[in-house]
């Protein structure tokens, strides 16, 4: 069996976080929460996504497999209310997930499962030389004005500086977020840097896979020279964490 | 002649929701007030508004039949401000309807009428099995939730409960308001059963005669199996009444 | 030398209000601030600005002729936040002008010069019969009014009163503002009247013209008949001019 109850707002947080980048997703289900993760249709970006059982109000659950089309389940979770009580819960026999929404009013969905076989995909442990974190809105911020210029952009580390640039034929876009400069909002809340280093992506890839944060959510971004850039951050407990492959320049 | 005064929000919400469904209407005025009844398009659905002289604030009409574009007329209302007054006054000579906005600035529309007969349509007098009144805002709500899985669904009256069921190719939804349950909202305000029903309707046509309410107009609701649907509300005085075929299921 | 800062709202205002008619336009900069003027494409409407340099924080200007790209410096501009300061400066030697946006982060463009010469347009020195000031916001209301019923507009000045006229194949529209009226909103703030006239115009221009006005915002509108209509307005110390030529009816 699984049967889980938490509230709406931190649920939806998570799946549209995850659901910006994939399109289906193996919810690996077992007595200790929920895990899942996958790549991109293209290969170029992978999700992973953990929700220990402690941030449910109730959890129980057997070791499942749900295979599950993201969009279809984004649009029922779009539907919930943030105040109100989400209850997912396997009927096994129907081979369906049952979402229902509680408060004065019981709404319930059905949806199929999909044949997604789990995918046992790991983050790779990658050592990384620099690693910042910086405050979601701004970093957001720096990916629009990158992209009034290009389609791409490079992140830098260099001398006490996180920056994120940006080179068109005409134009260009620069962000400097200065480790030197007295910042009271804490917007580039920590900067460890080991090398100068420098790593190109596509705008469009981390624009999916910061679309769901908050303003005031912490990302942890860890970086190197033509590295995949690593990107994590919570969301009321549960965890995660996106890797982009570097555009290597020709 | 035809002359009445109101404030322009009430006026707009009556038009609104008469416009959702059909494109043009025939004004019956007269010492009472102002009446109008159409058909859709397709046949499948009745609007029937009424709007007695008391809920302006001057009124004098003798008896005309006034053939209005709605759309036209719904884009003219749509420029009010819900604090300016409204005249609308009948021009017999230029045949042509004047909507006029009071407030520090006059502004006044002309607008042609158009040959359309009254239609002399009343709402049948139908005996119903159930009735249930309900919060506007639920009701929509419902449909919503229903739209993601399919283009029609079902009401059922069953013990002690008002549901609105859909079922689609994957998924399906469901949404239930119990009788039985302790309701501070009142979202669920009547329930009269008398026999367990249901009949199902094209969702797009319900989405339209509801898409002018407000979260909390009551509407009131008669249910009966394979049986038209009858829908009422009372927008400051005037009342709405809509009625729709069910679909056969074949 | 060139180096301008100011706050980013007052900018963002001259640059909307300027680049939504012209396409390009040339900045002549000089020790006292900064002039431009252009015609619209199809040389039916000019807009001039004057921005003194006493709407600068801090300002800098040798003799120079900035060529701008008025669609790319809109979209650069948008990017900063109302209370961000702003900072211009001309980088000679790589023909760019730079756009630097500073709170706790730096973020900088770098915009390519265009080769537009200065036009050396003047708005000209017309006497008009009549003149009347209005706040912004009725008068856009009066010009979406027109809208509904046909593309070009009349602007009247009769008998104590100032009047937006529109006339469709079937329906018309019609804007009174009475000097005779009190009106304690001063919607009317000022009417000098020399001889009845009336002129007739392109409604998109006009709507282009006032896009980026703010409701309360005074526009001085020159009239007289067949004659373009001149409409002027300050954003904090900086002047907006625009000339529109009517439409001549055959």
């Amino acid at each position: 069996m699984f049967r889980a109850t938490c509230n709406t707002r931190d649920f939806k947080k998570v799946i549209n976080a995850t659901s910006n980048l994939v399109d289906e997703i193996c919810f690996e289900v077992d007595e200790n929460g929920i895990k899942a993760s996958a790549m991109d249709p293209s290969h170029v970006a992978l999700v992973s996504m953990e929700m220990p059982k402690e941030v449910f109000e109730e959890y129980e659950g057997d070791i499942h497999d749900i295979g599950i089309d993201l969009e279809a389940l984004k649009k029922i979770i779009a539907r919930g209310k943030g105040d109100e009580k989400l209850i997912l819960d396997l009927d096994v026999e129907k081979n369906k997930l049952n979402v229902t929404f509680k408060s004065n009013v019981t709404r319930k969905f059905s949806i199929a499962l999909y044949d997604v076989s789990s995918s046992n995909l790991k983050v790779p442990d990658i050592e990384y030389p620099n690693n910042v974190s910086i405050k979601a809105g701004a970093f957001v911020e720096a990916l629009k004005d990158a992209e009034l210029v290009n389609d791409h952009i490079t992140l830098k580390v260099d001398e006490d500086k996180f920056i994120i640039y940006s080179k068109g034929d005409l134009n260009q876009s620069e962000t400097v977020f200065d480790n030197g400069i007295e910042d009271d909002d804490a917007t580039l809340a920590e900067f460890n840097m080991g090398e100068a280093s420098r790593s190109t992506f596509n705008l469009a890839y981390l624009k999916d896979l910061t679309k769901s944060t908050a303003a005031e959510d912490l990302l942890k971004i860890y970086l190197g020279s033509d590295m995949p850039v690593k990107i994590e951050y919570e969301v009321s407990g549960s965890k995660l964490v996106f890797l982009l492959a570097p555009r290597i320049e020709s």
